[in-house]
This record gives structure tokens, C-alpha cells and sequence, in this order.
């Protein structure tokens, strides 16, 4: 894992990719750890992930990228590349509830989530104490009336940590079309429904008032589109007549914080490709 | 199972129902089989489901619904009654999709479905060969321009076989206003998508194009409004972007049938209240 | 909840307990919150499962148990009751795994496992720093030679706290039947696997090798027979062959706190009553 | 997927193999529709599936598989290839069970499993009437003293209809290691159990008694030994204590029939290689 070098590649050909792309790495010199692809049939696009073992890395991460980059320009492939070895800064965005703060706290301590966490992030003091208890630094920035100024002091604080992936973690505030520029497909958000269903607002309650047997979580980057933002995990628990609104959110925590630590992950693995408003999710092997 | 006679009961107060409830049928000398309630606490509403066991039946069923009607009366219960050694005359309605059809005939034909079904109605007659292969009558009522017309034809029929309840079995036809009050809260449609997400047409294909990573069925009693009425059951199956919508329509089958073959055991083991838009649907046990 | 009083009730016979108990305690005044019941066909007995309103107690709680009891011995009937507003007092016991661990003392900090957690146990050190951020203290007691030893300073420290109920969570140590005995139906231990498969160690390892394509988690109370008390709640991941021995002890983990979490939740809430080595597990409704 | 052509491969050694193998085809002019890809780590071993599209085949197939061959020979591939516009020949054993029967028909009739059903044996006379419903071949074969005979007899039948593959859908008998070394890891048998728990006889008594949250059954490859072949396919249903034997056996038919006829599909679908006694399952894309 230390040395995997993983690349994701897009396209709109695919004859003979997987071909020419593995034997490229193979000349190289490289052990080809995984290969895995798919074929949008219903858009003609082709997508890929490979990941080599970095050991054998023969030259400089520069002359790796630059060979490999005029390749994939003679190819017209659209790619990029992860290394393993270098963990992402993520920061932590919240508001009021606990469990997917404490959830991906405790997934990175115990190292599931391969990354730093430099800061979190509340627009309420309210969960200082469990950054304090995991021993990461916390910054209020109250939501105030004039949102450019806190917006910007946010991103100030993004940018001061190097960060590469925001966590929206039931951050109940809707940010701007200029901040989510800053991060484009690098902000995760949590929805607490199964989108498309009960987009905006207290889902739970509809939920309850529709009366369904199923509820669910929807992780997907943000977008200017509030809720439409490509999907990257959802997942469902059963439920019945007799759970209340508030005995739906309880049980639902536990379908969240699955949901986004899964996403997260998949993030960090470099396993997510978004195309328009989907995403290709290169599904977890042995390497 | 015969001799099982089974009390639904709906009321607005329930302090002490269920003391009174049980110990009438109880000093009538009747063993009760099960008994469960609910007390929904948004909107103070009861609900019971009470099971004897009718061998010990002292008197006729209408004596004893005579009975027990007055006290209802008197207690202010919303009732219903049902014996389940009368099996209900169930109307299967289908288009061209044979999934749920056979499903639903495999499952009675074994003894896991227990009603009569003395016909299937199609509007095409592409499944009659189904039919013919369960050895049950199938009538072809094509859809044609006159609604009123084609829908007087099959209520004529299922009046002619005395039909208690009309399972919409992937019948691709929207039923008027009038046809649906003939049988209120006696209809089962299955819509194949996870109410309220993807109402309407072709969910599949909208499914795939929001690139969701769940996709589900909705089992409900048909209403005046579409794909609005009350949900009895619901399911899901996880999927990828690897999936065209033509595969997730043929993945979805095997939700679809499951679920609309779970509202149909549901409805006629008599474990549905409907609330509003909401059903109480009492978990199975052991009896 | 706070005020809720709960009674699990076991009896040979059937016929009127429900009549029975619901009206006596609905003379008494009790407005009756839930009241669940089964009948074990194959072993002839009875459970049931009655909640009251313990707002209405218009007498001590002595006196309601001691009322209770003589009808309860007229009518052969084996009782226990719960007040929820007391809550238990419940030691954990670990080694070196951390994740159920962390899922019990986040559950019982966010007010979803309703208990004190006085102290926690480990036969490492290695926990000491999860203690320390949960501010709970930590007691290390070796598993030395000398069994009788290390299981009466555990025993000692776990009267001094007046411990309820004890969850061993991923304590990798066989107590002896001495000191099971010493809290009959109250140790909780959760195997990584699904028992009967995979008894013993190892678990991970085995399924492995045997290529199962589903693996799970076992909750169950500990007996003098290893890995054969009585199941309180079983779960299960779906798996391929493309998991490591270690990857799949990894992905387990998820289910094994969950299962584990889910387990105690039971037991403190009053649901749970042993049988032989089978338990009845009163589902959650909304009380 | 009239035209696909499906390589699985095997091998000692990995390094190239994947950019060796996919450059092969592509200079012959082939579409590589898919490639999939395993290692696994534990045991050294390499396993490869790769589909072509067999529009483009330039030559006859004999030409095609010799050279593959001598490509194979060269890299130490083990090798087998499957041309999915040949439909195989599969025979059905069955006792007095009908819903795996059924299942597999109607899954075969609405073209969901791609083969042929020649034939259908029984033990029993029972199941008659269902293949004649679907117009299917019955054999009675009786399982008498003469256990050679028998099996002798069934082997006949097997033969006559140029079967490739065996499926034990509830056949209660069990097979000689003679009959089984006639259809090497072609012989698919279902049981209905969580393998390697309640391996044997009466697992669902069994389950019942040991009170199990969780039923399941097992799909695998017949061997000598018994219920210790390769398991294809797993999958469970939770359950609670309510149930009697019975009812479990008869909600767990549902479990039953979906794993049978997955592990089927994935068998004619050419995705299944055996290694000892555990399986690689390469999953199912979208070609």
C-alpha cells in the first residue's frame, strides 16, 4: 500500500487501451498490482484504474508522469495518478451532530482512513470537545449574516492546511458556488435520504410522513446543484410504522456514518471517477 | 392457521384497550394466538392486532361479530374481521412483463400465497401462456381509446368472480378515479422504483441517469393520485454505474416480485391498517 | 423512557396470561406503553414482554413488586422487571482490538446505550489511551499463571462497582465457569464469526481457507461451554475471494461492534429472555 | 453476448501477465470487452478473465484455441475457454422439493440463465407436473438398493443428452465419488445452510435448536467429500426466535432458490475458477 502508485484514466475510444496502457507499465518494468475497467456503453466512454507496485519505480514521480503523460496524449486519455504513500489532508466540516465526526475520527486513529486530519472545522463550538478528545485542532467560524466573510475565512483556514479533500460531515449549511468551485469534486457531503428522494430539508420527518419502509444516506460531491451532486455510496435500512421522526434520525446515524466513511475511502483509494453527473466507483479488491 | 380468526382494531384512545380487548375475547373462552398494538404518538392514534383461535368458536360468526361490535361500539374501535380459513379471490392484471405473474402463481400453487386466484386479466396476450401453463382463466381486455369501456369490461369481471382483491402485477395502465373507488384499499400496485424517489415512468432509465447506487420497489394500495398511495412494503438492491438500464430493469425484477408478493401475504394474513397515507403493517410471527 | 417500567414474564401455559396480566395492571392505573407476547408451539412455554407508564406508580416500587409477585405465584408465572430511569452499571473487558471498544463508550457518550460505564478492563495496556479520552478509568489486570488470581482481582474490582452486567468486547481470554457463575446471563461476549461456524480461534483465518463468500459477528451470553451461550444477535458482510485472511478480520470488524452494540442495547433495554440456549428477543418498537 | 468469448486463466506467476495476454488479442484484432483480474497473495496464485468480442474472430475457433495454446504453454497458463453463443446442456435432479425447480425454469424460460434444460430426474414421481408445465422431459429414477445401479442409470441419461452440467436443486441423495469424477467441478449442489455450519441433515431443526439470528444456504461444487466443496454462492436471511423449524425451513426456500440459480448463472456465465477448495467468482459487469 506504502508504495502503490495508482492511475485513473478516462476515454472516449477503448479499443486496445487496456492493451497498450498495461504493456506500457510492463516495459516499464512495473508489477501490475490491479487492472480493472469499464465501458459506458450508453455514452461511449471508457474508464479505467491501474495500479502499479511503486518499489519498482524506475525514476522521479516527475519523469513518470511526463512520459506517461505524452502517451496518454498520443491516446487522448484524460487521467491522473495517486500516490499511496502520500496522505491527503482532509478537513472536517460540522455543525451540531457527533456521530460521522466521531466515525471518521476513530476510523482514521485506527488507521481505515489513510490520511492526515490537520482540522476540524465547526460553525458551532458544540463539538470542540471530540476534536479535543482526538487531539485535533478546532475552529469556529459561526454562519453569519455575511456569508462571503465566512466562507473566506474558511477556505483561509483550508488553504493554511494544504487541505485536499473537505468532509462535509452533517455540515448543515449550504456553501456558495464560489467556495465549491475552490474544491471542484473534492468536497464530500452527507444527504440523510436516499437521493433523489427527500432532497433539502428535514428528510426524516417526510420520510415518516410519506410513511416508506426504507431510509437511507446519500454521500456525493458537492455541486452548485444542492443535492444533485454526483453519488458516490448510499446505503438503506429497513424500518416500520412504528419508528418516529426522531427515532428515524437515531436509527439513520448509523447508515450515515457508514455511508461517508465509505465514500471518503473510495476517495482517498483513488477509486472514484466522475463523469457528468455519475461516478465510476472501481470497487475494493486485495491491493 | 384454518381456524385462525383474526381482529383488526383502529381507535383514538388507548388507555386500556388492550386490557378490555383481550379479556372480553378471553372470558368468551377464546385462546388468543397473538396480540400486538401500536400507539403512534404523532398523531394519537391505536392500533391492535388480536389472533384466536376459532375452534373454540361457541357461537356463529355473526353472533360474534354482533357481539364484539357492540362493545367496539361502545369502546369507539374502528374494526375489521378476518377468518383465514376463507381464502380471498385475488385478480392478478398484467401487461407483458411475466415476472410477478409467476411469481405470484408459483407462490399460491405452493402454499405460500394462501387465496383462490380465479383469474388474470391482461390488456395484452402476450402472458397468456402463463396462465394456460397454471391452469387459470386469462381474459385479454385490451386498452383501447373508450376507458370507461375497458375498465367497465374488467370490473365486470372481477365482479362475476367475486373478486376481494386486484393485484396490479406490473399492469402498465393507469386505473380512473371511478375503477379504484370500487375497491378502496383493495388494489396493490407495484411501482418499480423506491417511493418517493422516481414516481412516474421508466425509472430505470432515470436511475441510471442520476447514477444512484441503490435501486429499490415500492408495493402500495392504488389511490386517485399516482404513485402516491399508501406504502405496505419496500426493498432495495445495491448496484453500480456498471449496470445499463436495461440490466437494472432486469435486476430490479427479482426486488419487484419479492416485495409485491410480501404486500400480497401481508394484505391477506390481515396485518394492514391503513392511516392516511400510512399503513401499520404488524410483523409476522409465529402464528 | 425515564419513567418506563418494564416486566419480561415466562410461564408453561398460555390460555388468559395476557387477559390477565394487561387488565391487572390496568386496574391498578398503569396506562400500558407496549405489550408483546410469544408462544413457543415446539416447547410449550410462554413469554411476554409489558411496558407501563411508571408515572402512574401510585405506590412504591416495593410494594408494586411485591403485589405483582403473589399474583405472578398464583398464576406460575417466572418475572423480572426493569425500571429504565436505573440505569446499569456495565464493565468492559478487552485486550487489544479497539473497535468495539470505541463503538460502546461513542454509543453510551451520544445517549444511545442508556448505562454507567464505571471502568473498563484490559489484560493489556494498550487500551489505557481510549479510556483516558472517554475519561472512563482503565484497570490493567494481566491474565497471569495463575487464573484463580487475575479472575478474583477482576471479580473484586467488578463488585466494587457494582457492575450489572459485563461485556467482554474482544477480550481474548476463557473465564472459568467460577467466575461465570458469578453473573449468570449477564457476561456478554461477541465471537467474529457466525456461531456454529468458526467456533474457537481464528475465525478469520478459517473462513478464509474455506472460501465462504459470507462472513459475520455472534453476540451471545457466556456459558461455561465456550462459544455455545445462548445467541443474542447475529450479523453478517458479504465477502469474496479477493480478502486476505487480515482484510477480512478488517472488513469484520464493522459488524462485530455493531453486533456487539446491538446486543447490549437489548439487554439494557429489557428485550432479551434466556430459554435453554435459545434467547426470545422482543423486537424494538416505540416506546 | 451471442459473439462474447471468455478466457479464464490460472497461473503460478503474475508479473506481465495481464499486458502480455490483452496485447495478444488486441493484435489479433479483438475487442477486449472486458478483464478482470486476482492475485492472491496468500497462496501465490494468478487467475485472469478476459472477454473478447468474437464478431472480429479472423479465424475458426479450432485456429483460435491452438494458438492461445501455444501462447498459454509458453507463459505456463492454465486455460479454458467458453464461446457463450453455444447455449450448454443442463440436467436437473430434484427429490420432492419444487421452488429451486421452479425458479431455475422460469429464470431458463425468461431467458435469465442462458442453457438448455434436456432433462429433469426425480427420485420421486412429485415434481412431474411442473416439468410437464414447462414441457420438460421427466425421468423418475428411483433410488433403490443398487446404489450403482441407480447412478448408473442416471449417468446414462446425463450422457444421452450431452450434458455439461449438473444441477442438485434439493436432490436428497447422495452421490458416489464415481458418479461425482464424472462431472468434475460440474456438478452444482445446493444446501440449505450456511456452510460449514450444519453441514449434514436437518439444518434448519438444527438452527432452530441452537436459536440462530441468521439462516442461509450454500452453493457449491459436489465432491467426495461432503459439503465441503467449493462454495460458489452464499447468502442468509435474518430470522428471530418466532419461528418453529418449519417456518424457517420454508422462508429460508427463498435464500435457497436465489443462491442456486446465481451460482448457476455465474457457472454458465463462465465466471467460476476452482482453487483447492475455494473459488475465484470474478463479478458481473455490464458486458
Amino acid at each position: 500500500m506504502e508504495n502503490t502508485i495508482t492511475f485513473l484514466i478516462q476515454s472516449k475510444d477503448h479499443k486496445g487501451i487496456i492493451a497498450r496502457v498495461s504493456s506500457y507499465f510492463y516495459e516499464l518494468g512495473f508489477n501490475i498490482l490491479s487492472c480493472q475497467q469499464f465501458t459506458d456503453t450508453q455514452q461511449d466512454a471508457y474508464f479505467m484504474r491501474i495500479s502499479l507496485d511503486g518499489q519498482d519505480l524506475p525514476f522521479s514521480r516527475a519523469e513518470l508522469e511526463s512520459r506517461f503523460g505524452e502517451v496518454a496524449k498520443e491516446m487522448e486519455l484524460n487521467w491522473s495518478v495517486n500516490y499511496h504513500g502520500d496522505l491527503k489532508n482532509v478537513a472536517l466540516l460540522v455543525t451540531k451532530a457527533s456521530h460521522c465526526l466521531f466515525d471518521l475520527l476513530e476510523r482514521q486513529r485506527e488507521g481505515k482512513l489513510r490520511c492526515n486530519i490537520p482540522l476540524i472545522i465547526g460553525n458551532h463550538p458544540n463539538l470542540e470537545y471530540i476534536a479535543n478528545q482526538f487531539k485535533v485542532p478546532f475552529y469556529c467560524v459561526p454562519a453569519g449574516e455575511d456569508k462571503r466573510a465566512y466562507e473566506g475565512e474558511i477556505l483561509r483556514l483550508l488553504q493554511q492546511h494544504y487541505i485536499d479533500l473537505v468532509v462535509l460531515a452533517r455540515y448543515m449549511r449550504i456553501l456558495t458556488p464560489e467556495f465549491i468551485s475552490e474544491y471542484p469534486n473534492r468536497i464530500i457531503n452527507i444527504h440523510h435520504a436516499m437521493l433523489p428522494a427527500f432532497k433539502g430539508a428535514n428528510p426524516y420527518r417526510r420520510a415518516y410522513e410519506r410513511g416508506v419502509k426504507v431510509i437511507g444516506a446519500t454521500a456525493h460531491y458537492a455541486t452548485d446543484d444542492l443535492d444533485e451532486g454526483p453519488i458516490i455510496e448510499q446505503d438503506v435500512l429497513r424500518v416500520s410504522h412504528a419508528s418516529t421522526p426522531l427515532q428515524l434520525a437515531r436509527l439513520g446515524e448509523d447508515v450515515e456514518r457508514k455511508v461517508l466513511s465509505t465514500a471518503v475511502k473510495y476517495h482517498l483509494d483513488h477509486r472514484v471517477i466522475v463523469h457528468g453527473i455519475r461516478t465510476i466507483v472501481f470497487p475494493e479488491g486485495n491491493e
